[in-house]
């Protein structure tokens, strides 16, 4: 194995640059999911993604998995792929998934380069969205079959795939497909992997065995049939910004603190056992100040800093649809506002009691502001947390392959992030998931000026062919 | 002097299809003061006010301004229209002020027909915007100058005009102006006209004596040097929109009352003789009802609802720049938000006084936070209040002008609103400021589907007809 893996090191980095133009090319296709405009460039890069996997003698296939309700109108979902690489009975088989859409980016928001041009500096930074979320790992899996082919090397396991395009909307209609092809198409899987999570810092590689869930919220406060000039109705109305502004008010405090009544309830107890996997993690507060790019840090110290990032809830206020959000003085009084905020949640809520917790509570603070203006609750999307264990032999396997690529063993770490489909898959296939991150913890998923470091793309590549040939020596 | 007035109500109605094209074309240009982009097209409606009244053999001329900061750029002020029609001595002169930039306004916003388009229903509603507000009263001018030349009718007075193309955005550059011309351009004035109020209801025509003035606010919290993952990062740093969110629910209550400590002890007080003049005014809550399109009233009488209006001040929240605006779900950390929000001022209060009380709150409560973000206050643009006295010669011109065209006294009103320049001219030139509203209550000026009605358009320019008449003819 190691003269295999050597050579196919070799070959990597060989091709470097064929590798970064494909990535260049996945990510000049704006597959925006949030955006229905964009709707069509995420089917596009669906097509894309089956048509690399051909060439290369895959099997692709893209399913049909029908509309959703988005602006009001029926949207077709982008179909998904399932691909297979390999069948033969002697193998392994991993299943391995990613996703193919991004988060929205425009230059107005802030980015230093067309975020849908891959530009890399001379650092060898490589920016554009969906650089490291998730198009720079999928196209991992796609160099890494081709550093196979081009060396005549046998590709040590089966592969199978399943690649969505509604990740960063809430994995629409991916729940149903898994559960439904669990003993079918997913059959033969041994383990999945998954390569959409990042390391905590930048130096240190890391698996990942836990995840934290997400609920995302908003809340409707509509009164005029259509905006209103402040000076002649300020003052004489029920305004729905001040009806908003003050219930978002009581869902969370600048220190952090979630304020709905009961959600603190449900978080599993910190045990001392758990409490001291944290201090041997390598993970420093000049790490999240240089992440954040500011020393806005809560708790003065890494280890709660991670706990929290971790293992506790936490609520975020994202913004308001609706009201105004130009530069500029606007005089108006937005007739409908939209607040959107999310829970992270974490090991024992469920997502069913949150939003029960939450609509109560926000029904209660309106009900308490004696407003005539409408309240509309709504539970945009919900996942759970997972977590899993850094004993299991599959997670060995990340670990070696992971020493073998970077000589250094990597930390075994949660997440804040939310991954709803681990859980699914878990569950469905009742086999162990492996996270297995590509990107460094400063990449920006999800920021402006999001970056994939080309050594990072060129070692993850390398860490996928070793994971593969860990996998096919191991006994489990 | 009616001879001449039915002959001049004739050919208004005869032109109206003239009328309503011209008004048509003015409403065609998106000069939009508050949008950096469209500055070009502020210009160019400011040659297209120069281009019709010189036509009509007025005198005009561009004023340059100068630059201001936008946007973190030097930008050019649109000129300020200066004109002059007639200077006979035996005449009487009034001075004449409109503005011809518009508020923002995009179909994304909810206008059912494109907003730079004007639409006429088969109500008579022109919809546009700026029809109401304020190119409709411009163009009454252009109008009623053009039915006196069409009937070969001596035009009664002399006219100066000041035209600008910033009232949307605080007016900047009118102030040093119009003190500097006050004793020059300006120095013939007996009186000045303003039309860019409105009547109270939809039935009965006002005399506007009073209006708010106002000061626009913005908060800026400013965290992360760029946009952050709510997973990645959610609960172990301070989020900006977590501190703006809780300063903005400082400032006022639901039920309209301002939280900001000092702002009402500035307020006169509601003497006996004051509160019985809202006794007669036609209003009732219905009117409320229909022009916000809902049933939102804070307070349960006319009487109430008006002196919160006219006579104490209000604080309207009007929305959050930098936090995420789109539909969807986006699970960012917004890296800076800046809040906005206005209150609207009354006798006695004086802007420095609430500029400072509303920057000691804002301060105090952003420090008791205990957050690691950066606060920045800015008073955006402040304006005064206004006063006159319905008892002065000047609105007895303004009253037999309307009783002649509506054949109906007037209400004497004030408005919730803000004009600054009112103030400006009455100090500066110390002559009497008549504001003679020509559009209906529920116009909708600054709002979505703004519209201003075909009766009122035409009985409009038959009232400036009016009105001049009447002021050749008094004696004061």
């Amino acid at each position: 194995m190691k003269m295999s893996l050597d050579k196919l090191y070799e070959v990597i980095d060989k091709k470097k640059d064929e590798f970064v133009t494909r990535l260049s090319r996945a990510v000049s296709i704006p597959s925006v999911s949030a955006d229905v405009t964009l709707r069509p460039k995420v089917v596009e890069m669906a097509d894309f993604v089956v048509s690399e996997f051909t060439k290369l003698g895959a099997k692709m296939e893209k399913r049909d998995i029908g509309y959703h309700q988005m602006d009001g109108q029926d949207v077709p979902l982008p179909p998904i792929v399932l691909g297979q690489y390999g069948n033969d009975p002697s193998k392994k088989t991993v299943l391995i998934y990613n996703h193919f859409d991004v988060q929205p980016a425009s230059l107005e928001d802030g980015w230093s380069t067309d975020p849908f041009t891959l530009t890399v500096d001379n650092k060898g930074r490589m920016f554009g969205r969906g650089a490291t979320d998730d198009k720079g790992p999928l196209i991992g899996w796609i160099s890494a079959i081709e550093a196979h082919k081009e060396l005549g090397i046998d590709f040590p396991v089966n592969l199978l795939m399943c690649f969505e395009g509604m990740e960063e909307y809430g994995s629409e209609g991916l729940e149903d497909l898994i559960r439904a092809e669990a003993e079918k198409y997913f059959a033969k899987a041994d383990c999945v992997c998954i390569s959409d999570t990042y390391w905590l810092g930048t130096k240190k590689p890391v698996l990942t065995y836990g995840l934290r869930g997400v609920c995302y919220f908003n809340i409707t406060v509509e009164g005029p049939s259509a905006d209103l000039h402040s000076g002649v109705f300020g003052g004489t109305v029920h305004e729905p910004m001040t009806d908003l502004v003050a219930i978002m008010s009581t869902l969370v405090k600048p220190n952090g603190e979630i304020l709905i009544p009961g959600i603190m309830d449900q978080v599993a107890e910190l045990t001392p056992t758990e409490d001291s996997i944290y201090d041997g993690i390598d993970y420093t507060m000049e790490d999240l100040k240089e992440a954040v790019g500011a020393d806005i840090s809560i708790y003065p110290d890494p280890k709660r800093t991670l706990q929290h990032r971790w293992r506790y809830p936490t609520l975020s206020l994202h913004g308001i649809e609706g009201a105004f959000s130009g530069s500029g003085a606007k005089t108006v009084i937005p007739a409908k506002v939209i607040g959107k905020f999310s829970i992270r949640t974490v090991p024992n809520m469920e997502s069913e009691t949150v939003e029960r917790l939450v609509k109560e509570h926000v029904t209660k603070v309106f009900n308490s502001l004696n407003s005539k203006n409408k309240l509309a609750f709504n539970n945009m999307h919900s996942g759970s947390w997972w977590i899993s264990s850094p004993d299991h032999w599959h997670y060995d396997v990340g670990k070696k392959a992971t020493e073998r690529v970077y000589g250094i063993t990597p930390d075994f770490v949660r997440e804040g992030g939310s991954i709803p489909v681990t859980v699914t898959f878990e569950q469905s296939l009742k086999k162990n998931v492996l996270l297995l991150p590509m990107g460094r913890g400063d990449d920006g998923a999800h920021s402006i000026n999001e970056k994939l470091d080309l050594d990072n793309f060129l070692k993850g590549i390398k860490l996928f062919c070793t994971y593969v040939h860990e996998l096919a020596s191991v006994s489990p």
